[in-house]
Order: structure tokens, then sequence, then C-alpha cells
């Protein structure tokens, strides 16, 4: 058995729009169910809602069949939530509330193996599926996805140096919580903030990296392609 | 859709005493079976059982049609933890081991919006109605209750400093960690572990917020109510 | 605790449309979601899903609290399915593939009380709220809705005698299952079958019973509307 | 290993009474809770519940180490049910709705080996503690503990018959089901439903089986306990 | 999408020897874990154990990108069941306790659409893979492998006609309940119980149909191999 | 009822060696299953697994009756997960990535009650049998067995202060993040990582603690026991 690839990874190098979709209902069947839809990736978010661990495995495995890539957000950058979900099979990570070039380098470091990261190492797990991939241990990072989400005003002033960290293979912005940060809580079509997000989308790609955001907003997300963003979620599952 | 309100919190404003139950079994059979009861609040204990998000999630769910309050207990004074929960739709927070007015704070701080907080946004939520309720990131704080934990000796000195922390809408003494704190493990009605859980509500009222507590003796529980407790637990569900 | 009334068998009889919608994932998160968005009824499916009983009745506990009725549609005509699912709260219902009166007659049978059905008797469920709801057994009958559905040609030929069994308050029409039977097998929208649909509902309507169905087809439903359907699902979660 | 012995028929064999709960909530920790509380035996009941087969299965897990027994009630007199809950380590069944001495030696056929019963033999499972217990195949009927449900009018005309039938160990008597065959739906209390067991409890003690009976009227539970009841279950947990 | 071939149908056709193991356990994870070992088929085994309907469907999809047939048995020769577990996509069954020519034409005909059987029909389901598979209904029977179960010594002299049922698709022999029908309960490797063993595989061999069988005693397998068995289980996952 | 004593601790203090299985598979019919299979003890891996709380609960049942020991091991050093473990009824802990004494006696806090450490008090839990084992907050501690784990090139330096922290009662060395941490990741069979194995097995050994490793190297296990190690786990369940 080899090493999976990791298409979104690919096509996020190559600059290929990646249209997905939020899940945040869990469940293996609703998940099969998404991946049977048609869309680039589908974000199996942990952070804002109560899908758990088991759950999370669950979903991975009913997607794996299907040409959409499931990437998870855990619910905060911690490195044994990552851990775990790395060995349940994860490829593709988006890290929530990254403010500073530290931090993103710390959700590098907890994805990759030593000597480039601290991911901690299990030789029998999904992921290596259970031993059968051989050098699981040392290809493994070269098909990790690390995106980061940078959602607050501050964190926007730090996206060149955020970029700048090696292993850090995306910026999403989080317009909700960036809407939020700018006083205009609830408010993430207010103009201020879709300004912030253009900015922030044009100098994460001026910086060498694809933008991504989620907007079910059509007029936004058509402004956020023609400021270059790459990978685009454009509904939420509920 | 309108936004829930919080009849425990307006009760515990109006000093109205609350009777409750503790759950620490889960499952949204059993929480509904123990909401039929007429407790005033039911506490879903995260933090000394197993009970995890999604389960939780559903007992709020089992819950949502009966004239009891669901308040949630997390495992720690973690804000991650407690982002889940709020997107879940708790709304009432009994927060563990909080010992100094700054712990007190960030849980507030956990439980608020920008800008009086630092709670992360989500647009699509059970806490939201997927949407429906209007305004939900700005009235949501309105009818968010916490309360905090006071369970050791060094805590209960610190009563007037912790009550003082806006935010904090009523503190409870936990008897049994108390009992440790002083050197009485598992004597929580050891005299002088009552007479300290008994100063402890007289100071937490006299500083002007509700006092609670757990307890099944019915002998405290009534001390307790003589010197002001509002919100008592009297039965534990295992 | 009053017992819940059922405005879906209210509205039925007030033949007052009811839009609906399939829901074949299991899952009370799930559930709700699909609750919160305006549909009249949903129609929870255990014949052709994996969704099992303590699903189902989780399902039912998430949608309570919202205006729209949760139906639910068992594995077949079976007396112990539904005295399980009566049990669990659930008061309307879906009987699949009913051929003849007598068939009629028994699924009648299985959702009342004796003297007028079998349906075993317990004394402390969800739906008697726990023993709360005053005389339960005595007046749970007249909440039940029981709709049967045919779909069969067979079937077709016996509304009027299925129409004619008490306490049968609806007839549904499968298209499905109905096209595979006239030799047009996963073409319900062929135009014999159309029209076999059609002239059921006529006859259904004529028979005193409100007619239903499900059907994705917006020609159809326009037409089956036209002849006099009254409970139409129009979506499939899936 | 040895083959688990059943104190529960061994204690019916002696007449010696065995006071017991009904479980309707499902779950392992809620078992577990329970199981410590000290009845003698706990119904788990699927009949009037959701509960499912891999909850009874956890549930027979938990209460495993205690000194107490847990006997299970399937929906039905289903044989394919009770091949599945011997083989998942059940020992006693309480079967409802036994009208006749040819049902009641279903049910003993559906819980014995060949060639005193029709079992379906499985090798490894957790009844046979996976394979450890020796000649588990001829030595399981022995300990298995099958008691029948007569819950009608016309089933008490049959006692005599039915506890003739060998392998029954025991008749219980449905107050509920009794109440409602006998025109008093809701009411088992009725004078004339409380005599009907009562003398039913008679009758089958003087068949020479053991009866028993559930009931919170702590009147009528004194009434059958002088008319020879030996099981009795005095409480419901929800 | 495709409509899945039935690789495990294909090879019992051209007399593949297919190597197999028993699943007793539940859960998509130890699903995924025996994918990977290299199996031939594996049998999700409901009969015997608790595994459900969810927990069936949840191992279809783990098992699903590994080149391993996922076969299941239903706890009995029902449509019902059967109707489900197709809808949930398994395509291979196990039908236990086969007696008769009738039976088996019975079982034939649970798992075929009409007009070659009954089917029930639903549009959106996984096994349709929600739609997307062009032509479903018409197509699907051609891939259902319908094994059936001869495990008595009666059964044993109805095989020719058994076999000779059209869409019959293999035989198989269960040593266990047929050495408790032979007189030797838990004793399957008695001489006469292998003796009818390779008796019956001889015979369905002869019959133009498959043969299998489960049998832990490599002796027994080697015979029965040399006697034509093409689909054999070895171990137990227990 | 009495506190359960750990006789796996018991053992480990006596030197006996204990012979265990890695079970990162959830599910309490898998944990029953090994559990039958005749190993000293096993463990149940959360680290690098999806195993989840209330699962663990639910294995912890299902290995009571047998003479196996059940050892968790949490995904980190984290007093709030290892609080609810022990609240579940874990008495053994291996905790992963222990790198200074400091972090060892953090360990030791977390699982002792005060003024021995910092656990928080529960009365009525799993661990204390609900409330029936006396004296339970005086005497848990002595049944608790902390294992910490060394499994990095630099943590191997520590083992004699690691050893000196009074209540770790063992210390584990994990082949596979040592491996990795010497720059032979995915190869803890090297030479270089046997030879640093087998030193901290005697170094643990010398300095009095009990030693313990996993391996399915057949050689190194011998080598291993040879050096003195006394809890070693030689397979893994996936
Ligand atoms: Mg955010
Ligand atoms: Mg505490
Ligand atoms: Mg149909
Ligand atoms: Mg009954
Ligand atoms: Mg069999
Ligand atoms: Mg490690």
């Amino acid at each position: 058995m080899d090493l999976p690839l990791n298409p979104f990874k690919a096509a996020l190098r190559a600059r290929t729009p990646q249209i997905g979709i939020w899940c945040a209902i869990g469940g293996s069947v609703h998940a099969e169910s998404l991946a049977s839809c048609g869309f680039d990736w589908l974000l199996i978010d942990t952070e804002h809602s109560t899908v758990d661990m088991p759950t999370v495995q669950s979903m991975l495995q009913a997607v794996a069949p299907y040409p959409t890539h499931a990437a998870v957000r855990p619910g905060w950058n911690d490195a044994v939530e990552l851990k775990r979900l790395l060995d349940a099979g994860a490829q593709t990570f988006l890290i929530p509330y990254v403010q500073t070039a530290a931090e993103a380098a710390q959700a590098v470091s907890a994805v990759r193996y030593p000597p480039n990261g601290t991911r901690g190492v299990a030789g029998i797990t999904r992921a290596s599926r259970f031993g059968l991939i051989p050098d699981y241990t040392s290809r493994a990072d070269a098909e990790i996805c690390l995106l980061v989400q940078v959602e607050t005003a501050q964190a926007l002033t730090n996206i060149e140096e955020i970029a700048a960290v090696p292993g850090v293979d995306g910026i999403f912005i989080g317009p909700a919580d960036l809407a939020a940060s700018m006083g205009y809580p609830g408010n993430p079509d207010h103009p201020d903030v879709q300004d912030a997000v253009l900015d922030g989308i044009r100098r994460i790609t001026a910086a060498g990296l694809p933008a991504g955001l989620l907007s079910l907003n059509p007029d936004l997300l058509e402004r956020a392609a023609a400021a270059g963003s790459v990978f685009t979620a454009v509904d939420v599952d509920q």
C-alpha cells in the first residue's frame, strides 16, 4: 500500500481553485453524502461544532474513496489534538486563530516528524495504513498540508511574517472573527471587513502562498477570486 | 426565531432560589427524564465524568422544551472547550477551580464576544439557531450566565476580588475539594468545612452576587439557605 | 404537563398543505438543523436508511422545540417496531408497503391502545413524558396520525378499501416503488407512473382522505397539488 | 474460565425473594450506577424503550462485576432477537405478551440448543467468553432462566398450561397491559386489576412456578408478596 | 460515478479461492484495520453479534477503499433487514439457516428489484451513491451476490434443490449448527460432522455452485479445499 | 464494596514480569475480547488513537471482571484529562513524553488527592463505586500506578532524576519516538536505538524502578528482559 498523495496540497501549489464546503455536522453518512456532491474539498470543523475525534475518523473513512479532499479544523492550535488527528489519517489542517509567525511555526512543528518537527511517532495507525505504507515516518511530512487561519486585525498585520514560516502551505482569512475584531460583530459583509479580507488575500498571494476564505456572499467570493483566492468554501452544511 | 432568554440567569439576579441536580451520566434520554422531574436547573457535568461534547449537545437538545435550565460544567477553565459548548447552545457555565480574579476574568473573556471578550465567532451554529436568531453576535452575551467555582481555602480568601470581576454572575462553593484542601479529604461535612462553606456563602452574598453549592446534606442545605445561598444542587444522578 | 397535540394531524384534517423533507441521515444535530429550515414536517426514514431506534428518539428530541412535525417511517408494518417508536414519542407514522385494507387495519391496531387496538402499555416513557401527562393511555390515540403508503399497481386498486379503514389518517403514494411495480424501475417520472400517481391522489381525495407524495420533480408536484395532494415531501437530505 | 452460574435462577428455584428495578434508559454508566444500588436484579427493557442491541451488551458488561443480575426483555417473543441477546451473554429473559402454552414453548425452544431447542450455535461469542468456557454448548441451557409475561385477561386463563411447559422458569404478570385488556387502560391499580394480579400470582404459585410482577404501588406489592410473588420490580429508572 | 462491481462475485464465478475472516466486533476502525490485512473477504456478522445497522454501514464505508470485499450476514432471512442493508451499500449477503429451495427463493426475491424480486426502491441511498450511479435500479441486481447457509442435517438433503434456485450464487456450510443438529453440539470437528461438511461441499460443487465454509481447523480446511470449497473463512476476530 | 486493589502495581513492585498488549481500537466488545486472551495487562491508548473518554470508560467496565489489568495512556501529561480518567475508574496511567523530573512530579500531583497532590475531588464516581467504597478519598492514592514514558534522547539523560520523583511507579521507554529523536525515524530496531533502549532499561532498574517497553521485535524483547524489563507490551491490536 502506498502513501496517499494529497491532491489538495498539489492543487494549492498549482494555484488550481478548490471549491469547498464547511461540515459542522458529524457523522459518516452525512460526510459520504457530502463527498458525493462534487466539491473539491470539505472542511470537517471541530472548532465551532461538537464533532469529536472518533467521528472525524469515521468521516475521513467515509470520504476516502471519493475525489474530494477532507481537511480538518482542530479546536485550536494544539499539538496533542493534531497528533491524534494525524494518526487518524488527516492530511490537511486548518489551524484556527494564528496570530504570529511563532504560532504558525508551532503548528508546523506539530505536524512534522523529527527532526523537522515534534510530531509523536506511532508505528501502527490509520495514517500509516496500520504499518503497510513503507517508510511512512520519513515520507509523511511531504503530503501534509498546513493552512493557518488569520482572523483578527492584528493577525492581518503579520501576514508576511506568517507566510514566511517554512511549512505553512496556505493562509485562510476568517471573516467572522475578523469582523468581530474590527468592531463589526456579526457583520462580516461590512465594507471595511470586506476590504480587509480582500487586502489580506492580495498580500497572502503576494507573499507567495495560496489564500483562502469561507463566505456565503457570492459577490465577495467573486471579488476574492479576482484578488487571487485559491481555496474557498462557499457553503455550510447546517 | 428569537434568542432564547436565560431564565436561570434572571432568577439568580432576582435571588429566586433555584433547586438543581447534578447530572454526571451522559445521554439524552436520561437528560430528558431528569428534565421532567421539576428541578429548576440541572448541571451537566463534564469535569468529573466522561460525558463528552456530542453528548452534552444532545442533552441540551433533550432538555430544551422543558421548564428546566441546563447548565454545563466544562472540564476546566478552558477557552476552547467553552467556545465549543457555547456554539452547542449552552448558556450557563460553572467553571471549576477558579482561584483568583484573574482566572475569573479569563473565563468571562472566553464566553463573551469581542470587544467584551475573546469568544470565537461562527455564524451558523446551534447557539444562533443556525443563523436564524437576528443579531445573535451582539445579543448573545446578555443571556450567558457565568458561574465560577471556589473550592480551595486559598480561593475562599479571594471571594471579594472574584466577585468584583464584571461578568461573573454567581459564585459556587465546591465542598468536596474545599474539604480536601482544608485537610479533610472525603469529609465535606466536617464542621470546619461547613463553617467555611457558610462563611463563603455569606461573603459572596455580601459581595453582591448569588451564592450556590452542591450538597446532599439536608442540614447543611438548610443552613446554606439561611446564609443566603440561591442556586443549590441537592442530588446527584449516579 | 399536557399531551402534545399533533398539529400535523390537525393540518391534514383541515387539508392545509404540508410541505416536508425526507430525512435519511441520522443524528440529532442534523435533525435540529433541518428543523430550523421552515418545513412543515420532516420524515425520519428508517425504511431505506440505517437510522436506528436510539437515533430516532434523539432526533425527535431535537426537533421537539421547533414548529416542525417529525413523522417516522418504520422499516415495515411491524407492531413491535411501532410500539417502540410510539413509546419514544413519535406521533405520526408513515407505514411502508400497505397493500390491502387488512394490512392497513393491522397498522391501525398497532398504534392504538385497547380496546381500540393492541398497542402495548407502558406507564413511564417519553411518550407519556415519563408519566406526567394525565390520562395518557386514554388520550394518546387521538393525537396519533397514521399514514399508509400505497406503492404498487395492485395496492392502487385497493385505495378505496384502504381509505375506508377507520384510523387511517392519510394515504401516501410512493412513486419509486410504484414505478418499479409498473415495469419502469428507476423511472418514477415516466408518464404512465405520473398518471397513476395523479389518479391515485384524486381517488384518495375522493375517498375522503388527505393524499401525500414525495417527489423532487417540480412539475409533478404542481400537478399533484392540483389533483389534491395535501402532504408533500419535496426534498431529500442526502 | 468457567460458565457463569445464574444466581437469579437459583434464587427463583429456592423461592428467595428478588427485588428489582426496571431499566429503560440505555447506557453502561447508568447501568453500572444502578448495579451498585443493591437490587437483586435489574431488567434491561428493550420492549418499551429504544435501548438497542449494542447498548444491552455494554450494560451486561457494566453490571457483570456486581452482585446484581441483569435480565433482558426483548421487544417480542422473537427467536432472532433472543439468539443475539444470548450470544451477547444475557442469561435471563422476560418474554413479553405470551398468550398460550404454544407461545411459551416457542420461547423455550429459542433459548435452548439442539436437541432441546433451536438456538443457533456460534463458537466464539461473549456468552462462551470467546470460546474459553469448556463445553459451553452443552452446558449453557442449564443457566438460562426463561420468564414469560402474562398480560391479558385471556392469557391469565392459560396460566396453568403455560406453567406446565418444560423450560419456563417463572411467570410474570404485567399489570399495565392487563389493566388495558380488562378495560381499565392506564389504571393498573383498579381493584379488579389488582384482584386479577393477585389471583394470577396465587395460581402461578400453585402451578409450581415462581411468580413476579412490576409495581410502584407499595400496597399491591405487599399483597403480592403475601400471595407468593418471588421476583418483584419496585421501581423504574425514568 | 459508476456502479461498484462485485469482485467477490466474479471470483466465485471463476472459482478463484477467496480466503476470509469473520468479523463479529463492530466498529469502523476495527473494520479498516482488518481490511488492511490481506484477506479476500470479510464477513460482517450481525447474526451472532450485537453489530447493528449503523455500524454495518460505517464498516462498509471503512472497507470501501481496500481490495477486500465486505459481505454481510443479516440476523435472519428477513426482507426488511436485507432491504436496509442493500440500501447501505452491501452487495454480498450470507443468509443464515436456509432449509429449503423456497426459503432460498425468498432470499433471492428480497435482494432483487421488480420484476425479478421484491426489493423496495429508494432513489437516493449509499447503494446508488446518492443517486449518482446511472440506472442503478436496473443494474444493481447484477452485482448482488447471494450466498445461503445450509446448516442442519435436513438442509443438507436439500442442497441440489437449493442450488437450482436461480439467483443463489453460492452455498455455505455452517459446521457449528450442523454439528448441533447432528447431535454433536459444540463439536464441529467430530468425524461425522466433517464427513457431512465435505460431502456437502462436493454436492454443492457438483450442483454447479461455489461452496464455502468457516473453520479454524487447518486440516478440515485443507480437506474442504480438496473437496472444492471456494470461499472459506479461516479466522474469527474475537 | 471495597477499593479495588491494583494487582499490576503489586506485580511491578514485586518485579513480576507483566506481558501486555496495546489497544488502540476503541470499543467494549473488542476490549472484553482482548481481556479474555490471557495478557497480564492491556494498554488503552488514547494518545495515538481516536479512542475517547466514554469509550475508555466502557472498556474499563468490560475488562473489570477479567484477571487482566487495564492501563490507560492519556493524550498528554494533562491534569484535566487525568482527573476524568481517574474518576472513570482507571488506576494505572502511562504518561507520554515526560522529559524531566519536574514533568514527572506534575503527573504525580495530578493523580493524587490533596495534600499529596492536586487531583480534584468528586464524591460519587465510578472510581469510588458511586460512593460505596469507604474512605475512597484517603485510600485511592495507594492503588494508583503511575508510569512515565521516556522517549527522547534528552529524556534518557534524565532517567535517574525522573526515577527519584516520589510517586513514579515505573518508567517506560518508547522506542518509536526515541528512534525519531535519535535521527532514525521509523526505525526503532536500529542498533543505536536498541542500545539506547537497553541502556535505559538498565539505568531505570538500577535507579530502583521497574522498566517497561513496547516492541514487536522478539529479539529486542528478549534482550530487554535480560536487561531487567518488567512490564512489556508485545503486540498491537490493529
Ligand atoms: Mg474563527
Ligand atoms: Mg471540584
Ligand atoms: Mg417504498
Ligand atoms: Mg406489556
Ligand atoms: Mg448458524
Ligand atoms: Mg510516543
